[in-house]
């Protein structure tokens, strides 16, 4: 008699199959395609290989190369056919811990004396690795005692495979992965076997110490990446020198739109003039979309005093990994660089009593604000030590957090549009509702919130998916992701509910029955911070700003050094209707110029001569459209600003 | 034989008098109104009495009650006709120190066990010191020996003078002056005779410590002031009043500009929304009046590190009394909340090597600063502990000091024109030849930049005068005091040579002869900082600002609350186009709302009711002009905007 399970997709459709079926086989049994793309699978939530049995009633995902799980499991074999090739191609080589992670893997690997790993033997390896592969062999999982796994690793020489299963693992949780004759400790899952790896790139060797720990031995880190299709590896690599090209710290400083200086101190980015203009036209634009959506904008004082966070609670929660307070020569006091923007608006809210005909409330601030960051994990404008949040609080009543996160959402979505990010995803974070002592705020007030955020989704037409157990103590919220030209996912604009700070800070409204009631507040950024935004923007436009933003709009290009005073006089006088313009007098041909200026995206370019001077005209070029004939200066200043509000009256 | 006398006048006529003769005489011999109007006068440099015998050839200035120096000795002698009557109406009090200070005189005195002074003592000291003032009393001078000083001061019982003689005072230095029965220890001058004094006012009584040492008896401190003429004192009574009217700490309550907040920290001003319009409104001014200057705006973080300081010598000049170094939880750096911006901005000059035909590079900053100042010290937003400069620093080679200079006494002048500060004072500070040691820089580049100062200030038609040693030690600067309309003086504005820095910065460009020179930097600040401008605009102002500027350009009055929907139709309306409105929704009758908006300087005035809303409709009234007439919101909505354009053109 056949022992029939049944088998719940991810859509809820079910079917049955015969107890002992495989992943593998349930892809078979939909499509030959779905076979052949299909790396691993998911049992009742738990990734696993395509071959291991199911014997009950379960749910399953089954997930190709293009998903996360599908990625991380390709990749994960991957980090072990490097291993196998390696162990051939170094005699005695020892192992330390080999993972996937975000793009590829790697394995930390300490050759045996008298070897080294360099990158002159990244393309032997990648051959080894292909040759391999093409065996097709099986990965075949075990469970082994403790006993033997050490007796077994130890016979193999390898020494920090022995030390890793001694301290960290459990008898009973043990298992082994094997393919050819190369047998890693591992807790999988796996491919089923490694013909899937069709191609093959070896990235980069640094040094990495045994366990993160510098007391201990420095090993090798070879990462790498690998694919199922040779076409994938090229626009990866593509990609990666695409990537590489848009990087905002390149293009920074090519562009002159920001520095870092040792002097100064890391993390904290000096905006230079060009990203100065960047900066004030993206406030301005906010600026000018805000304005029908009653913000009130404030400033205020970089630093507060260190009681404002212990009241809010920032002090105990994160006061020791903060810049460490500040004290003064007299007085005994003590005040904290401003790590966030809130307990300050939450004085603002508190200056006077309230009434509920006041709510929504909605406090704007472009709000510097200070984080310790170690200097290692630094990056650009991406992650720095001081940013500029385009930060506000919304303080409403319980039954407004709906209409308003409608609102910020519509606003949020307005800013996607306006800079071509035309995918991206949002994610509503959820208390747990099995570990409700974790949060602040009574049952109902999270239902209703998390209801209103989600009602708040559908109606805006926003496809939300909702993770579990996300949201912060203080209330749920909503998060968005943009993916950039290059398909790459970048955390942009956040709305979160919060019933902690309105708590701490005793804010009160006056209700209509004429009682106190407690507003709840809504922290929001639809850039999230001017730094990380312009770093974004920058990758996602090569640095290729529209007319309205771009700090350059225009250059003047003497044709010969003769030219060069009447090219500033063009300069200056467009300058003076507010237009940016730059002049280029270097001792260049006129030929290189255009084409100099015309990689520098710089929208307009004009070109003065002796007819021009003798005229007070300029020969006027549009990038990527070419001749647009003579005018004279105040008629292309006029031609430009009309294209300039053109664009802005567009934009909102 | 009559032995003459050369007695030079500040104009430098030089007229002949007998040895022997006084500053009375010698004003009597110019005319009898100067003699009647004069009160003291200086010989070769010193103030004295008018009726100090002049022995040999000297310089001497009269002074008039109208000088600051006429002023000092008027109150210095209204100080002992306190005195003089304290000790009349309250025998056995004791005396401490009673000086002429800017508005009047006090005197810190101790009551005999039982008596106390208070407000309601005022009328009559202030009766007892006009009786005794008409007696025209001669105030007569004494060098007295430190033995008979104290012998004299015993016997009165006054044992603060005894110990002040005792600590503070030399032999062979000591003078006492009396009037009548009182007689004090005093270095003078005073008056000839008590009978100038025609009007005399108490102001306050205060408390203040013997020696101002808090360890010390608490004295009880009497506030007076006194004039020649009874109307003098009732017009500073009336200007007293009005300042107090527009005292910019009670406006900007009223305005809701600014707040404080305890737990945010003292000096540590919050910008409410309105004020943040004011204080952004002010930026795009100036912004927009840089444009033909070739100004660089640039942001920078808002600390830097200690090093940094270090470098630029405020560490080692200022550390100990700023705001204490920022330690990181890590690392082991120390970071300052930023003092200036001028280190910042030569780490920008630095950045890349710089030619002469880069110069002048004019890097500008809303610069935010943190300088500690004792709590006891802080008042309103003119002395407060986080401000925001109107920054720039100028990078010029030393033959461009003068032309630099001319720009910007230009921008300077039209920032005072564009806010009808109509009355304002330049001075140059030029450094103390005989003390060359104390500056740093040759002589041959002070002379050349004092004189390059001088000649910018004839070119562009500046009254400035010169003080000689008032120079910092880093170079020569240019100061502006604007007079506001209640005629206070208020420094605004300040130019300054600096050679220092360029020198500790390392700082170079390549001159036209291919060498290594080092750049001189101006620092330059036409508000001084948004915060003291927009303090001192309040006072200058009582809070009445122009349309283009004012946080509140319109507010919508519904003529009951049945329009109240409607006039928040309106308000959003307006908003949207960028135009400030609020709606005033209280339930007050019309003419009570038309007027309190009136008394608020609203520029305009829509009042809404049941035609307006039935045709979307405004009636406008424009403050100090009446009404305007019907306007759809729209049509409104132009004409403020057209006003707005309007007053902005005619700006710059």
């Amino acid at each position: 008699m056949r022992n029939m399970i049944k088998i719940t997709f991810p859509d809820g459709s079910i079917r049955e199959y015969e107890s002992g079926v495989t992943g593998l086989q349930i892809a078979e049994s939909i499509s030959p395609a779905l076979a052949r793309d299909v790396v691993s699978c998911s049992v009742n939530g738990e990734t696993v290989e395509l071959n291991r049995p199911i014997l009950k009633n379960a749910t399953i995902a089954l997930y190709k190369f293009s998903d996360e799980e599908g990625k991380y499991t390709f990749w994960h074999t991957s980090a072990h056919l490097l291993a196998e090739a390696l162990q051939e191609l170094y005699p005695g080589i020892q192992f330390g811990f080999g993972p996937a992670v975000e793009n590829g893997f790697f394995y930390d690997v300490m050759p045996a004396d008298g070897q080294t790993i360099s990158e002159n033997d990244f393309s032997k390896i990648e051959a080894k690795m292909l040759e391999l592969a093409k065996k097709n062999e099986p990965v075949v999982r075990k469970e082994v005692s403790k006993e033997n796994a050490l007796t077994e690793f130890k016979a193999d020489g390898q020494v920090y495979k022995c030390e890793h299963i001694d301290q960290d693992l459990e008898d009973g949780t043990i298992t082994t992965y094997t393919q050819g004759k190369f047998t890693d400790l591992c807790r999988g899952p796996h491919l089923v076997s490694t013909g899937l790896i069709k191609a093959v790139k070896i990235m980069s060797v640094a040094g990495a110490f045994w366990r993160g720990d510098a007391k201990r031995e420095q090993m090798i880190r070879i990462y790498g990446i690998t694919f199922p299709k040779k076409k994938m590896l090229e626009e990866y690599l593509t990609l990666l020198e695409e990537a590489k090209k848009r990087d905002h710290r390149k293009i920074g400083k090519e562009m002159e739109l920001f520095m870092f200086s040792e002097r100064v101190g890391k993390g904290l980015p000096i905006w230079l003039p060009k990203g100065t203009q960047l900066r004030l036209g993206l406030q301005e634009m906010l600026r000018g979309l805000l304005r029908p959506y009653d913000y009130q904008e404030v400033i205020t004082p970089g630093i507060g005093g260190k009681n404002l966070y212990v009241t809010s609670g920032h002090y105990d929660h994160y006061g020791k990994d903060a810049f460490q307070p500040i004290h003064t020569p007299e007085e005994d006091e003590e005040y904290m660089l401003k790590p966030m923007n809130c307990p300050h608006h939450c004085e603002i809210y508190s200056r006077k009593p309230r009434s509920y005909k006041d709510l929504p409330l909605r406090i704007a601030e472009f709000g510097t604000v200070f984080r310790y960051e170690k200097s290692g994990e630094l990056h650009g404008l991406t992650r720095v030590r001081t940013f500029t949040q385009d930060d506000a609080h919304i303080f409403v009543r319980p039954d407004q957090v709906k209409a308003e996160f409608k609102a910020v959402i519509d606003i949020i979505l307005k800013v996607f549009k306006t800079f071509n990010f035309e995918n991206y995803e949002a994610q509503i974070s959820l208390r747990d509702p099995k570990d409700t002592e974790k949060y602040i705020g009574s049952d109902e007030i999270w239902e209703e919130s998390e209801n209103a955020i989600r009602e708040a989704c559908q109606e805006m037409r926003l496809n939300a998916h909702e993770e579990i157990g996300e949201a912060a103590f203080y209330g749920p919220k909503l998060d968005f992701m943009v993916k950039d030209a290059l398909g790459r996912r970048w955390q942009l604009g956040t709305i979160q509910v919060d019933y902690n700070l309105p708590e701490r800070f005793e804010l009160e409204y006056t209700g209509e029955d004429n009682k106190k009631h407690r507003p709840v507040m809504i922290h929001r950024a639809p850039f999230g911070s001017l730094e990380r935004f312009v770093a974004v923007l920058i990758e996602h436009t090569a640095g290729k700003f529209p007319l309205w933003l771009t700090p350059e709009q225009c250059v003047v290009l003497p044709i010969s050094d003769k030219f060069n005073g009447y090219a500033e006089n063009v300069r200056h006088e467009l300058q003076i209707l507010g237009i940016r313009c730059e002049t280029d007098s270097r001792s260049e041909k006129i030929g290189r110029k255009i084409r100099d200026n015309e990689m520098k995206h710089t929208p307009y370019l004009l070109i003065v001569g002796e007819k021009e001077a003798a005229e007070g005209k300029v020969s006027v070029r549009r990038q990527g459209e070419g001749d647009k004939g003579v005018m004279s200066i105040s008629e292309f200043g006029q031609f430009i600003l009309a294209e300039v509000a053109k664009e802005k009256a567009n934009l909102l």
